[in-house]
């Protein structure tokens, strides 16, 4: 998998949710993580989850660091496992960076009730693609919310903390698909 | 998925990672997860890892609380994904019963340098498999190792602690499931 | 599945076959089967089988029943042999019901060679889906036909007819999951 | 698909149901089914429904028509389908030669509580598999039986319903494939 | 597969990459390839390459003889694997035809240094499907290019390799798949 | 791809064709190809191609350079594209090499009516394999044949030739992989 931390400031408002966005963007070719942080604006018509969209729940958030992971195949169930994977790995460095615990239900994060994070995926017609943005600040957030920065995340500190991320995703995905090739079947 | 915790000692030596296994002993039909607690001694040839049959590294626990699941399906690298989810949950469990922290590598689970857990995911004709046993004990462990007992987990424990992850897991594969049925395709 | 028999009027234009409408507009996740009655009308540009289209042979029916099937898989053929699967429940029940006998060719059914139906099944970005549509009355069918009406079903045993269908196709759906799970390999 | 009546008594004990096995004795290459005559008896340890050997069910009838089918993909819940739909195909023409009306519940085909037939689908290591066994007389069936001879099918028309049959499963196949070459995506 | 020469002229502006293209044109329904000749012009926001859409590289051949090819399942990687077995095809009649030794490098053929083809794979929303386009001239293309009348090819010979090609491919695709069911499993 | 070069002499006898060879013999974990030299026995029993088996026509050759091919899927029909690929990969460099043009039928290479390669592509329980034989002498070979010697290489551009072949192939593999990742769908 490509990785790539970019470290400049840019608006999600869903539109990055679309085939080749890396490659577009980026110049990355194949399956890719790719951060960069700023404030999470979808707005109904927008919104992939059509449960939100049924529930009128538009998302917003200040401030956060988004995750854009791209997998070149058609099996969104199998993308559903790696966006869970992904949300563990987060929850593990969070409360390793941050001394805490968080608790993960499903693809979601939560310290005590409030929550961390956003997450979807999705098909698009040649890849699956995951969106996941974890709140660095939360003023206006529209539910019980929590943050990098109140965990005790500094700006450095976030943007080390999106490295590590990448990095153990992109290994739990290299190191899933080399743990297929080294077992026998049985009866 | 259908849950069996199997409250009787049973000896884990490999033979059980075959196809319909559930079902011949259990009467179990479909997805499932069952539990039992006994020894684990896995000899060179009853190995599924053939790295560890290479490395002449047999498994040996005195006690081990036993997860063997079976999904319907033919997709080896997915249920890789549905291992490190198990493992994922194991390690969350773990850490909020005995209010300490482990770490997770792929499929394996440490505290500090001490492993807790052996896993293995593989095929058969029909489905796929996957069996993760956790040290209760652990004298006699060929590597260093940990187990729930030292953790603090007594007898009652353990087997709610079973209970617990195993409908834990069946929940994070119902959810995964039904993430996959609510949103909408992107360009 | 879920089920759903909607007891309410609306015409069929072919805005139906659209990816998540059961959750849409009766909130229903997952792999699902909803019925109505009413009108069809489909114009030549929102028909989906192109060889109609080809034919300039819009679809209209006075009144039917109307079946909407959603698979959250990606199969077409898979959902092909759903469909006639469904077309072989419709042709059991209205035989039974109506102490007749239908042929099914392909995903038609046929009393005489008065036509009974019309059926497609198609992919969406995240889904496949079918349409199967059951004349109740005939009058101004494009094509010599047959209503479930004509054949001696009122107003009661229409709606009873419904559920019987619906139920059974979930169960027809059901019971292959499970005869999957019962199997070992041969050689 | 290929097709072959072999008229030639033949028992079925289940090694049948091995990949390859109309070429082999056949010179068949491909898709396939297969029909012949004989005896059915399959022992417990030749059961390939495990829930029938669990049950201590061994099979037996002493007059079958016998369909050996062969698909050369991996998807054993599409083939399951396909099993279903063999066995409308022949509840239907069993009807209509016979002039009676049979039940099918799931791959299990009845005349009133007496069970016409026997069917199970399988993978081999490189492809699927049905077994479908229509009992022409049924003197020591373990179960309430019927057979095509008590039916009013004389030996003639048992060899022209044994083409009917595998033609029209043949026909099912190739248009199912042909159908989901003639639809537009939908959104 | 279905084969159709068709000898009008027709020009490939990159509206012919669309699902049932030859369903809708030349009522071929099912996996086909179609084969006209005219000039090649697609335009920047035509472009299936994103990596030629970057790098503002927009495709021109006066005279090009053009395949359009489709085949009705979802997996792009195999579609990209057939696209090189067709150019592997064309390789080989060029080098026939005309005496000559061109070279492959994965889609693409050239003579020492200049380009004979464009080629391109991709998926729409029910089928996947491959454009090659080989310079019959060669005025105004874009980069170092040569063409199969340059070679020596005549008008004629033109459509009779088109015809060498089609068959070529048809055969490769149909032994593929017969070379499939003639091979038993191994451990 | 992984690639190994094993100079030193091997039988190949069709055991070879068996999962995790390569990691089982030389601790190759993932897809791979392996290239030895030496003799080709293929007795009866031992024969993967049914057909040959059929015809009792055993393999032999006293020398041969063999590749040994495994991809972790079970996608049959995918690797014998990939066969094919990796058989055009060897014509075009033998044909560079020794400066003539070898004919492809499907797997088989021929120069002139004289057969230079036998090959085959099978199933696993875990992966696909590919096995590719080219002779380098051929006494004794029970058909018309042609060896590599023959054709003019000595030993050292044999072994150059194989490092050619496999590198060709890994490229073949690895480029088809990212040509899925840079193209967007069409309608």
């Amino acid at each position: 998998m490509k990785i790539l931390v970019h470290k400049h400031q840019m608006e999600y408002d869903g539109s990055q949710l679309a085939s080749l966005w890396a490659l577009r963007h980026f110049n990355l070719q194949g399956d890719s993580i790719v951060t960069f942080r700023g404030p999470c604006r979808v707005e109904l018509d927008a919104l992939v989850d059509i449960r939100d969209r049924l529930d009128h729940a538009p998302i917003y958030s200040p401030d956060m660091l988004h995750f854009i992971v791209e997998h070149f195949d058609l099996d969104l169930e199998k993308t559903v496992y790696r966006q869970r994977l992904l949300m563990a790995i987060i929850k593990d460095l969070v409360g390793e960076v941050a001394a805490i615990s968080l608790r993960r239900l499903g693809d979601d994060l939560y310290f005590g009730n409030r929550k961390l994070s956003v997450s979807i995926a999705t098909l698009t017609p040649v890849s699956t693609m995951i969106h996941a943005g974890i709140n660095v600040t939360t003023a206006g957030v529209p539910v019980p919310a929590v943050g990098l920065a109140e965990l005790g995340l500094d700006e450095d500190s976030i943007w080390s903390f999106a490295q590590r991320v990448s990095c153990g995703y992109a290994e739990e995905i290299r190191s899933s698909a080399q743990a297929r090739c080294k077992v026998r079947g049985v009866p």
